[in-house]
Formats: structure tokens, sequence, C-alpha cells
């Protein structure tokens, strides 16, 4: 009994674009990608623009629309999403949750698309975090990424499942183990969740973190809101992936984290890094620190 | 009667770094300029470090204590925030608010420090968003930015008071006039307090928001949080200062601020910008687009 179920030979993934656009010749590459996995593929129209603001693959009229219209296409089994970027935020206030509730689909991404992972938690429904076509699955290497993920997809997640292999040691992992509901992500993101509907309820969570590109002072200011949000102190673990592009936010991590005696796994390979392991969020699962694994239970 | 008293010659300033540290050889001139304008200069231990993770003054505990010290002291009149950065955040969980309370005092400076001004403003305490020693005061072409705020202190602020001299037109400004409790000042800082004890209530405020070196795709991320979190909803109208040091936000402020409605006084010389004009936060301002002036009522 899976609680994400197997996708069937010839199901069909609903291409979406909510946040950034692709770069020239990308696109077209996609469908032949999804269709060697033995899946299809449904590119909906803001995929291919016209970008808005330079930084968005279409007008938030149309990445709305095609997102409403993937969740409810009845063609379409779940979600992809194209890339991150920005933007996912502009549409918040306007999905029609309603809509998804009755349509609960698998939407699959991360980086910005954590955004829509803090909608799909506050609603209940799990989501996964994992590569997405032009960020990670077009480049040249990332062919171990593609297996693991179009694996994942056929055979769905159920109890007693290892959402990934045991990660390397790392020196901020401590404690012995943690239980709880997977969410987070990109921490940017979902810090300015804060405030906002759709910050998930994080007592009795693990949080995942992982960020690209930010110096350590604004991971600090993005540390210090989840503290004062009181997500850090209800969380009963934290999970570390990768933090790329910018010094390791090492310092920040132990101030924020290892004071307040939680077990965090640390060095997770999941996230803007290569592999790029796919996490269940929303799901409950067992984090091992000894083990360095995670199990869906 | 003045609703912040002015400071009589001789009073005392305490010098604080909550966030950032000076530069080599700043802090010694700080003295010097405080006492050319008549007042007495106290400044706190954090202020010559040691430097802590490279961009705080101090330690977070001898950082808050000198808040505490300077609150509490019966010698200093005033708190003058030695410079901003990144550091407030880390601070407020431990801030001792009871303290603040049975010794209100106006805290001046801004950027970073938009963090304490949350804080105060969420006491009922006003503040001033001003120039601030070493990012201002010591440059050598700050001397009219001295004088208007050394000569705002000595004068006070009350009812009728026009805090600053009128604005340049710009494209954004909108509407007629609106009223309200002034609040707001950086914007990435200012959106780090949501979700947090510490954003202040926007409900018929005017939210004045300014930044340095953000990108327009970081500035769309912190409006969508402040719209998300009710905050654009709920404030009478909007003051917009200086967005320096990247592409102007025009398309994201249009985007987030024109549609609602309310008036917008737009190109406000206040924030990282020279002149860069004190604000009196927490009064209650009326603010006449047309006129390009504000006036405490």
């Amino acid at each position: 009994m899976k609680i994400i179920t197997p996708l069937k030979p010839g199901a069909t993934l609903g291409i979406v674009a909510p946040a950034g656009p692709p770069k020239p010749g990308q696109l077209e590459r996609v469908p032949a990608l999804i269709e060697a996995q033995g899946f299809r593929a449904k590119v909906f129209p803001g995929c291919a623009g016209p970008a808005h603001l330079d930084y968005l693959a279409a007008s938030d009229e149309q990445r709305l629309a095609d997102l409403h219209a993937a969740f409810a296409d009845p063609e379409v089994d779940a979600l992809l999403c194209l890339r991150g970027g920005y933007g996912c935020h502009r549409l918040l206030h306007r999905l029609d949750t309603a809509l998804i509730r009755r349509h609960p689909k698998l939407l699959i991404g991360y980086s910005d698309i954590t955004a829509l992972h803090g909608v799909l938690d506050t609603l209940g429904l799990p989501a996964l975090h994992a590569p997405m076509p032009t960020s990670d699955l077009l480049h040249p290497l990332a062919g171990p990424d593609t297996e693991t993920l179009f694996g994942l997809l056929k055979s769905g997640i159920g109890r007693g499942d290892l959402i990934a292999p045991a990660s390397e040691p790392h020196e901020l992992s401590r404690g012995d183990s943690a239980e709880g509901r997977l969410i987070g992500g990109n921490l940017a993101v979902f810090a300015a969740l804060a405030g906002t509907p759709w910050l998930p309820d994080a007592r009795g969570t693990l949080l995942f973190l992982e960020d690209i590109g930010e110096e350590p002072y604004r991971i600090d200011r993005m540390l210090a809101q989840l503290r004062l949000a009181g997500v850090l102190d209800a969380a009963a673990g934290f999970l570390v992936g990768s933090f790329s592009d910018a010094d390791y936010p090492a310092a920040q991590l132990t101030d924020y984290l290892s004071g307040l005696g939680k077990p965090i796994l640390a060095g997770w390979p999941s996230g803007h890094c290569r592999p790029n392991q796919p996490l269940s969020m929303g799901l409950k699962v067992r984090m091992d620190v000894a083990a360095r694994r995670l199990e869906v239970i």
C-alpha cells in the first residue's frame, strides 16, 4: 500500500512553469526526456512564454491558469515544474485551493517551488522535492538523478521505503533519531512564507533546509525569522541539505540549530547539488542520524 | 507640546552597535562628532568589538547587554546606533521588553535597525529612522544630514511639524493624501519580521519602504510576503523611499502597490541615500501626495 501511488507506464506529466522561464532551446527537449522514461508530457502554455519581468516564465495570469488547468486536467497524473527561480510567491494569494483539494496530485519540484509545497502541506497533501527538467534533468551529468526520480515515480512511496541512500558524515550532525512530517525546502523561499497562511505547521516535524547563492549573513536573518516565528522550537529535528554557491553557513546553522538539543542530520544530498535526491515532503519520516538515512514510516 | 521631546544642550547619546562593526578608525571619531553638536557621547563597549562572524560588531551577549544598559542608564537620553548591516534579528528573542517599557527612549537608526523599530512600534514607542554615525555622519558630504538630524533632536517633534522637506515628483506617486502611524523601514528587514511577534500592526498605517542592493526579484518576494501577511491590504498608504545600488524596482512596486487604490508618495529622500531625511516612526502622520510633504498630526 503506497502513500504516493506509482505512476503507470504511459502516465502523463503536466509540465508547468510557475516560476522562471526556460533558456532558449530547453523546452523543446523536455518531452523526449519524459518519453524516454516511458511517460507522456503535456506541456502547458506558460512554459513557452512570453516571459514577464525577465524572470517570470509568463504572466501571473498564465502561470496561475496553467497550475489550475494541470491540477484539474483528467489527463494529467502528476505535475512536474520546469524549473524554479522566482515567481511562485506572486501566485499564492490567488491559488484556487478548493480546486487543488478536489484534484490532489503530486507536484514535483524544488527551490522556488518550496512555496507551492508550503501550500500543499497546509492542505495536507504530499509533494516531491526533486530535480526539475531545465534545472537538472537536461544536464549531461544528470543521468543518475533522472533514473532516481523516474524510478521513484514508477515505484511510488510507501511505509518502510528509504527515500534516499545514506549521505556522507557531516560535522554538524548530532543526536540519535527523530520522527516527523517532512517540511521545508529552500530556506529563503520557506522563510518568505512566515506570516502568511502557507507556512506549514512545524510542530513535531522534520524541517529540511537547503539554499544556493545566499551569503551567510542572509542565511542568518532567514534562520532568525524562523526562530522568531516559532518554527525552530516547534520542529522535532533538522535535515540539512546542500548550501552551495556561497560560503557554507556552518556558524549560522550551528548558532541557530545546534543549541536546541534536537537531532540534526547534515550534509544530506538534496537541493541545488548533484545528485539531488528526491524527498517526499508531507510524509512522516524517521531520520536516523548515525545510519544517515531516512525512512518513510 | 512635543511628542518627541527636545534633547537639551549637553544631553547624552548612548552609542550602541546592535548590528555591524565600524571600520578601523571610525569609532574614535564619533564622540567628537556628537560633541561638535553640543551633546555628549557615551560609547557602549560592544562598539569596540571584538567582532563576531565578521559582520557582527560584538557577540550577541555583548550587543544585547549594551542595548539593555543604554536603555536603563539614567545618564543616557537617547540611543544612537553606530550603523546597520546585519545582526538585530539575532537579538530580538532575548530583548528585555519590560526593561525598555520602563525606560522608553528615542532609538535612532535605520537599515538593519528597522528590526528594533519594529519592536518599539509593537511596544507603542516612537523611534527615529535617521542617519547613523559610521554609515552617514562621518562622510565628508554628510554635513546637511548632520545638521538636519541634530536640529531635529534639539527641537523635538510635535503636531504640525513637517518631518522632512518636500521630495521630488515621482512617476509612482498617486492619489491625494492619507493619514496613519508611520511604520516600516528597510524592506528586507521589515519583511523578515513577518510571522514574528515584532511585525507592526499595519492597520491604518503609512508604510514606509526603502532598500539597498536588493535585486528586483528579491524585492518581488519581499513584497509578496508582505501582501500574503496582510500588511499591504491593511496599510492606508505607502511612502516609498530610496532603492539604491540595484535596478530600481519600478515594476515590482507598481505590481504590488499601485493596484490597491491607496495613496503612494514615491521618491521620498529617506534610506540609503544622501540626504537621508529623518522620519518619525510610530507617530501619526499626514501624507500629502500633491504637495509632497509629511506632517505630524
